[in-house]
């Protein structure tokens, strides 16, 4: 591939082929919630991997299929390509300037042209501008990498499946890298880069009256408080035996056991954020008046990224609408999640918190557990992540290193089980994913895939 | 009056103008929730009043009118009776087996012949049968005591304009004695009589983001755990602090100083309660397996009617559906009720919550009070009570008197805002209040009239 005329390709082809593509992405529905379009969107995806001369099939699974490709160019080096297919509904969603599956570019504000469609951000938008990248790369000599394609149709609906495909096909998805392509920048240009993600932990703690006490299967009149247990006591006493109550210290034993200082890495990369981090910019984007620590800058980024949390993310239970009624509720349920840094393990950290109720005298009170997935990370210092920093600094961008995301993903299915380092991002600017007039800039859809050029030859060495 | 010519005619009107008046008052829908045939009943009230001799009017308050009347018969003694006209509604109730607004008479199962509707057992049905019994006795004489009455429209909604009326009419409901006529037998033919309620503190406590932490006005996304602070953890800790994990003893500082033993008076009824009390049969009623204390007889029956409590009626915060989403809630809400036993304040005891939260910490989380009265009892020694329980026997039943109910009702305002003795119940049989298929049996509406009679003439006295 000639680095400069595969940039030039895609620059020309943009509004003829390039948005073409974006559009046929865009155009065709695809929400995992309800079905609608998933099984015609996996076979597009399909006939476009073909279209770029690979070969591609559907996995299917016990939910929506994962799509597999492949484009072998004969090189050295091979990247696995995360993505997903599958979007948020629109439904309810009042406000769109644009139906949100046309494809329509439109003046969007402080913005400028942008396309307005869901899923242009998050995520079919930089997946059909990797693609258009490709496409690029090959009409400008051979692809500097081999290329492999897992693109899931769950991901809105917590990859249920795809730790399925993963572990069943470790083989075929052998690779040198993965690489997940999203638009990193922000409003102003700079491009977030994050090195990993924290794991998760989602559980529901459940407690219902039976053999120790409390109405069974039904709410009871309010007086019986008197002489029967309130499930919602029990509750409400497990919670609180867990946390302190300024909320800085878990209370499990042995929750910090596992938990890492930063890396000498980390600690350069946490050097260049403090110089840019802005704590009141935080309080402010999240109508927060002030942090739960009296720290600031560094420290307090140390803490956001280092601390493992206990979080409530809703609590229910018996007459919680208007007006007076007295029960003792048969059963209360709270949802709670918890955020692992590294390198806490979440079958471990499981079972501490089942430990801990059962110690503490919590034994009937249930624990459920929704999802589990570590915490992922790959070190600034891998090639990957140079070849995607180095092709942003070479089209001008500074980006911001970050050692990780405060949020989850499963990425660790990529760097743990199949053992990738995995990274993330590129050029370009998107918003307002699960919210209506979803965005991305068309000047930004184009820098993509100039982002992704320069990722894929700085992978593939120069030829 | 002739009490044998009273008790003769009441049995003789029955089927004819007895029923009649029932049915005038069940077949007036009277749903205080949406404001349905209130002001159409209050006027039918009205009329009834007049329709005996006396004299009435609707005496107005910011909610539904309070109807008052009385009926002056010249004698040494005056009874205040207390009765509700208003009813639940019956949207969304499903199993009717007559028009709930019919007064029909159907054979239902088990109770053989009667009344099916809305309101015949709570309590239009012996508010009815008091008038019957009333007329009954003019038939036959002299009432043998002046009555005064006092009839709301808002009892299914917390009685929230009652106690303005009572204290703006002191004077006017000057009397010897108060009396609130309702069924009192159970299925086998015993009544229970009760000599009082429970006092009740129902409150919500809230926890919001703001000056202290958290989010305002929004969730926001749970990875921000980490460095601010969850309002539903201020809540969980703030109930927690509140009462032991075993649930038996409220950490309030001061709440039980107030309670006192049972009375000389009480502990003899509670040795007569003992003889009957059947704790499994407490179990089986409520869908429980067991008590929270390993008590049996008469050392439970003491927990039951002279322990505080302190109950969680309801929970909610956050996103509490199906499924996984992490946030910060920005609110988290639980509604609580305190059951007051007697010499416990309802004002004394909502400063102790509140000073409880300051003094620990949660003066950020709010305490709303939604209703707040005092306990209610009238002794076994008062001539109301006697007059009561005399009818009753000399009718062949044989009463079980309970020194209190664990249940609340705003009888304080007779007790101890006019400082009136207060009887409550009669002979008769209904139930499913609130329910489909709400009954009185036939025969029970009569034996109330009877029962009725028999009071009024021992409160008179013989004439």
């Amino acid at each position: 591939m000639n680095l400069e005329q595969a940039l030039a390709k895609s620059r020309a082809d943009f509004a003829g082929d390039g948005l073409a593509r974006i559009r046929r992405f865009v155009r065709q529905p695809s929400i995992s919630a309800d079905g609608t379009g998933i099984r015609e969107m996996a076979e597009l995806l399909v006939r476009e991997i073909e279209g770029l001369g690979g070969r591609a099939r559907p996995i299917e699974t016990a939910g929506h299929p994962v799509v597999y490709g492949e484009i072998d160019a004969g090189a050295a080096t091979t990247l696995l390509v995360y993505g997903m297919y599958d979007v948020q509904p629109v439904e309810g969603e009042v406000g769109w300037l644009a139906d949100p599956f046309s494809g329509d570019i439109i003046d969007y504000g402080d913005h400028g042209p942008c396309l307005v469609s869901r899923g242009i951000y998050n995520t079919k938008g930089p997946l059909a501008g990797f693609f258009n990248a490709v496409a690029a790369a090959q009409a400008s000599g051979r692809l500097p990498v081999n290329l492999k394609f897992l693109v899931e149709g769950e991901e809105e609906m917590q990859s249920k499946h795809l730790k399925d495909v993963v572990r069943d096909h470790r083989e075929l998805l052998a690779a040198d890298y993965a690489y997940f392509p999203f638009y990193s920048e922000d409003p102003t240009g700079k491009p977030m880069v994050y090195l990993g993600v924290k794991g998760i932990l989602f559980f529901e703690l459940i407690a219902r009256g039976g053999n120790r006490g409390g109405p069974v299967g039904r709410d009871i009149h309010g007086s019986n408080a008197v002489w029967f247990d309130n499930p919602a006591w029990s509750l409400v006493h497990a919670m609180s035996s867990m946390i302190s109550r300024d909320e800085k210290h878990i209370l499990i034993d042995g929750f910090y056991d596992e938990v890492v200082p930063p890396s000498a890495e980390d600690e350069g990369l946490l050097t260049e954020l403090e110089r840019t981090f802005d704590a009141r910019t935080e309080l402010e984007t999240h109508d927060v008046v002030r942090f739960k620590y009296d720290l600031e800058g560094g420290d307090l980024l140390r803490k956001y990224l280092y601390q493992p949390t206990l979080n409530i993310d809703g609590l229910v239970s018996g007459h919680h609408g208007a007006g007076t009624k007295t029960v003792i509720p048969h059963e209360a349920r709270a949802k709670l999640d918890i955020r692992m840094v590294p390198n806490m393990d979440p079958e471990r950290t499981k079972r501490l918190v089942r430990d801990h109720l059962d110690r503490h005298g919590f034994g009937h009170v249930l624990m459920e557990v929704n999802d589990a997935y570590a915490w992922a990370k790959t070190p600034a210092s891998n090639p990957a992540i140079g070849a995607l920093l180095d092709g942003m600094r070479a089209l001008g961008a500074a980006p911001e290193v970050w050692p990780h995301l405060a949020g989850s993903a499963p990425f660790y299915l990529f760097t743990k089980e199949l053992g990738l380092p995995l990274a993330m991002g590129g050029l370009g600017h998107g918003g307002r994913p699960h919210s209506p007039n979803e965005y991305a800039t068309v000047e930004g859809m184009q820098r993509l895939q100039d982002s992704v050029l320069h990722f894929l030859a700085n992978l593939g060495g120069t030829q």
